[in-house]
């Protein structure tokens, strides 16, 4: 069983995924991106993939639903929702007042701006590509630089937590998925996730496809709409909904939406 | 009058708001964030603020939106749609072959992978935090780096154009917003911007938001979901719709919405 998740290694994703209780670490490989890590599930290269799909704070990872809707043919297999806390790490001889440096993904490092600008105010915040990055990069400097990552990655670059939770929100979380080959099978807490496609440009067209659930009394948990690419205002919508696709009314509310318009369907899953 | 603009010199938002003919060059000011720049316009230090909103590609840009909704009280004034078009840039004494390193803003770069991967297979793409900032340290480093950028850029920093249109996607546009603090006038062909807070988590909230435009046949041109910060599955719906709040059926619509939940009005503007 071989997982692809984003890396390097030290990311939330890769946290979130050792928590899951079925997985060995040696099954894992980090790749550079989602869309990445996407595609090697899809092509067979790997037997699953698992991607953060949205934050809390941030809203919807939009590389992951534009390449689960156009480039892959994937299944939701599971979704996992952890908490995401934020630590200024460091290596073993720096001391808080030695910082000479902060780097970070530019979203956490904007997450723990007011803990920043309190304790650190004249110190120059630099971008990384992801917070295991950052702490990496603070690992390989041995300097006197300092990341803001999770406990992971200062496990695994061997650095110390000069400061844990400094983050400024409280219950930041990610919701992450596990994609592959594999259909789940109802559980009866589960969520459905598709895709629509609107052809027509008319009033009312989002409104007739929340139509087909608010009246069967089906719960939508996401509504995200999403560019074509196609032009401006040119919209598909991402729906996560609260059933699974062998209920009655799920699988007639989404056989009736198929009828007239263009749906990919990723999955029926066991809710987190 | 003084407008304030998503800098440094030579983005994409300068070259938009160049395109307004009652705009002079000498009122505009750079500010290093979108956040930046419309804090000040909503506590005067300047008038108004000029920023992207929506990438045809990309989608909409979180932090205008929830900066408006969370952050300020800012009216829309004005929408202009641009054509985006990427070059590649570099200094006067640089040809293909001697390109050494490629920077620009990720999405950007990303826009170009195509072009890239078949033109400059082993050269590496690096980071930047805008295409302007891309061709800004080109020509400061004034070596064989190139930058993808605007032609905007491109003559601010006295680079010349290697190679125009190199982006992958046809039709790519941004769509901006100015903002201040006046109300534009009816024109018979108007947008109008509002934000809506659902209290209940239930099925059809927001199927009940949209009942009330399509039930008057009122179009809706964006509909985007954003966390509210307040814990995943908690969002707010930014609304972009056909018509001024001066229109009949479009001011029963709000209000008939105010009245049951919260909604933030951004206000109504000339449609581009």
């Amino acid at each position: 069983m071989k997982i692809g998740y984003l890396g390097p290694r030290g990311t939330f994703t890769e946290e979130a995924l050792l928590g899951l209780k079925e997985i060995k670490e040696e099954d894992l490989i980090a790749y550079p991106t989602v869309i990445d890590s996407l595609k090697a599930a899809d092509n067979g290269e790997i037997d699953k993939a698992f991607v953060p799909v949205e934050n809390s704070i941030e809203g919807s990872v939009n590389a992951t639903l534009d390449t689960l809707t156009f480039k892959t043919n994937l299944n939701i297999e599971k979704e996992i929702v952890n908490d995401i806390h934020l630590n200024l790490i460091a290596n073993a001889h720096t001391e808080f007042k030695d910082i000479t440096k902060v780097s970070s993904l530019p979203i956490a490092s904007a997450q723990c701006q007011h803990f920043l600008s309190e304790n650190l105010p004249s110190v120059p915040v630099v971008a990384a590509n992801s917070t295991a990055e950052a702490a990496k990069m603070v690992a390989e400097e041995n300097g006197h630089s300092a990341a803001i990552a999770n406990q992971l990655a200062a496990d695994i670059y061997e650095l110390k937590v000069l400061k844990s939770n400094v983050e400024d929100f409280e219950g930041n979380q990610t919701r992450f998925l596990l994609l592959g080959k594999e259909k789940s099978v109802r559980t009866g807490n589960d969520k459905t996730s598709i895709a629509c496609f609107i052809s027509e440009d008319r009033p009312g067209s989002l409104f007739k496809i929340l139509q087909e659930f608010a009246g069967r009394n089906i719960n939508l948990t996401k509504i995200q709409s999403r560019p074509t690419k196609e032009g401006l205002g040119k919209y598909y919508f991402w729906i996560d909904l609260e059933g699974h696709i062998d209920d009655k009314q799920v699988n007639e509310a989404i056989t009736s939406l198929k009828a007239r318009l263009n749906v990919k369907f990723f999955g029926s899953y066991p809710r987190s």
